[in-house]
């Protein structure tokens, strides 16, 4: 089963959203290397390590990074506002940038110790350095925009993305702490607002950014970055779909991994809001389970499928994919880059689920 | 013995700074309340906590927070200009909230546990957590300065602030493990370069900004800023001294600590920089010393003395004082609060060495 927004796609389609983005990573590279060379030498081999361009210790390297949404998407905002896509760069830098800090910080706060096969920063480095280099990117990342005669409007974006990212890691960390049932439960509306704080605000600031340097009117950068948010929570939710019941080898998790770690998910929270014997049964038992281990957890995937917890996510993963290309027809956008636009989030959330 | 920038201070003078102190508070902290009420509940309680505002778990209270020194240097940089003490108010928050991240932060890093006689943050409620919050902190300064219209300079001048506050705490990091001689040592000058980052930017940032939203021209927004470094530079100077040969029951930290901690201050960089005898011997027991207890450090302490150490650092300290009024002299300021910028300065640099 597949979540997209438009009709079936063809292999060829599916190979161009790396095409775009390994293209905007090309584009985007040298001023985000120029900007981490300006870094406190030690701060900036923290950074560098994280790009995956070094081992600790500085040595050269060239590990697969991130797959660079965000620099992409600011360079697409510009192009799918008529300009050049170098346009967007500093935006994408910044972005960027903002992007790597949260994921040295939510490591921390995580536990995490792996990312991308290879030992996070705060594992690497230790957890005080790994604390000082996330400062020191998110200072880069307003430098970059302010040097870049961003004006008054980028700072605020990126500020207002970083205080909503900064609110969904808070509701994502207290959710842990709270019950399954009763009034003090987590509800749907509440993990739409922590999905669309914690993944959507940064997706909509980038396309917004770039939108923004690349001249568009404030129509057009309204409508990018609600398009982004909506991204956000569409992303989160197969995300979770996949948490769940995702192949393990393509996915990269282990199976049920979010079952174990009694993840709030919007799979699990939509069944449990459901009416009838068996969300009731998912309750009782997800209350009364201790330690989740893998028997449980399948027990616990079939219950959320039976109560309708996967097909309400994909619903709902469903109405946000629309909803961004209600934000992106509602506005002119240059056709080829409105079109790569598309793919890229269609990318996103296209997986098999 | 002082270090003092002028003449003899009669007991009248010494009592004006805290007043000062007290008015700059009281004109920002409504301001204050109401950019904290912005964030996140549970980030806004460990903000309201570090500021003494409130008990873990949110009950009201009312501990003493920190003095407001870089509030105060805003809300005066404004007056220097010869605006109302209100125009430098969200410079003042800005500077207030970037300063109390990073004593969250740092609170981390160096594994400090108690701060103005409570638990530190991440103390209280978790390495995570404080993390978080320090974020969040860093990101509502950026917002306030770019929604109070501040503009790219001052956008700039925050996040170059806060670059050279994350340099110089790498640099401080890095100092502990390098070796006393050789030519891996730490010289003077580079302590310097450390000390102006990681204290004076912030301190030079906040003078400036104040006079930036006073409407200055640049020759005092820069003259202001510089007095800030200086300032900045000395006050780490002294408080290096205290640290050493300061009385514990004024300074509040133990005695010797700083040489039991084996600390690259000043005053120590200074001894083994000397030529003679006694910096050899110094050099020589720094490094045979493992461990260094309440006797190793009394001895230390006198072959610092003698080496010249203490003297070199007061008369660094001085050297610095005579700058910022260099500074100060050398631009068109208004009277009264450019005296109440002198006094704020001597106060923090002119206590009992």
């Amino acid at each position: 089963m597949t979540v997209t927004r438009t009709e079936a796609h063809a292999p060829a389609v599916r190979c161009a959203a790396p095409h775009v983005l390994g293209r905007c990573r090309a584009l985007v590279r040298p001023a985000l290397a120029r900007a981490v060379e300006q870094l406190h030498p030690w701060v900036g081999e923290m950074a560098s390590y994280s790009f995956g361009w070094c081992e600790p210790g500085g040595a050269p390297a060239d590990h697969p990074g991130g797959k660079g949404i965000r620099q992409a998407l600011a360079v697409l905002g510009a192009e799918a506002a008529g300009a050049p896509g170098q346009a967007g760069v500093d935006a994408a830098v910044a972005v960027e940038l903002v992007h790597t800090f949260s994921l040295l910080h939510d490591d921390i706060m995580d536990g995490d110790a792996t990312r991308r096969r290879r030992p996070t920063v705060w594992k690497a480095y230790g957890t005080g350095p790994a604390v000082l280099a996330g400062d020191a990117l998110y200072a880069l990342a307003v430098e970059t925009l302010a040097v870049s005669g961003g004006g008054p409007d980028a700072i605020r974006m990126l500020s207002g993305a970083l205080g909503d990212l900064v609110s969904g890691q808070a509701d994502d960390l207290l959710f842990a702490a709270r019950p399954w049932t009763g009034p003090e439960r987590v509800r749907p509306e509440e993990y739409r607002t922590m999905a669309e704080h914690k993944t959507g605000a940064l997706l909509g600031c980038a396309a917004a950014l770039g939108a923004l340097s690349g001249g568009a009117p404030p129509e057009t950068v309204t409508a990018l970055e609600r398009a982004g948010r909506h991204l956000g929570i569409a992303f989160q939710v197969v995300d979770d779909v996949l948490g769940i019941w995702g192949d393990p080898s393509v996915t990269g998790k282990p199976v049920h991994g979010d079952l174990r770690e009694r993840k709030k998910t919007l799979p699990v929270l939509a069944a449990l809001d459901a009416p009838g014997p068996v969300a009731r049964r998912l309750a009782a038992f997800l209350e009364s389970a201790e330690a989740v281990d893998d028997a449980a957890a399948a027990h616990a995937a079939v219950l959320i499928d039976e109560a309708g917890g996967r097909t309400a996510a994909l619903a709902e993963a469903a109405d946000h994919i629309a909803s961004v290309e209600r934000a992106l027809t509602g506005v002119p956008l240059a056709a080829a880059a409105a079109n790569e636009l598309r793919l890229l989030m269609d990318h996103l959330v296209d997986r098999d689920v």
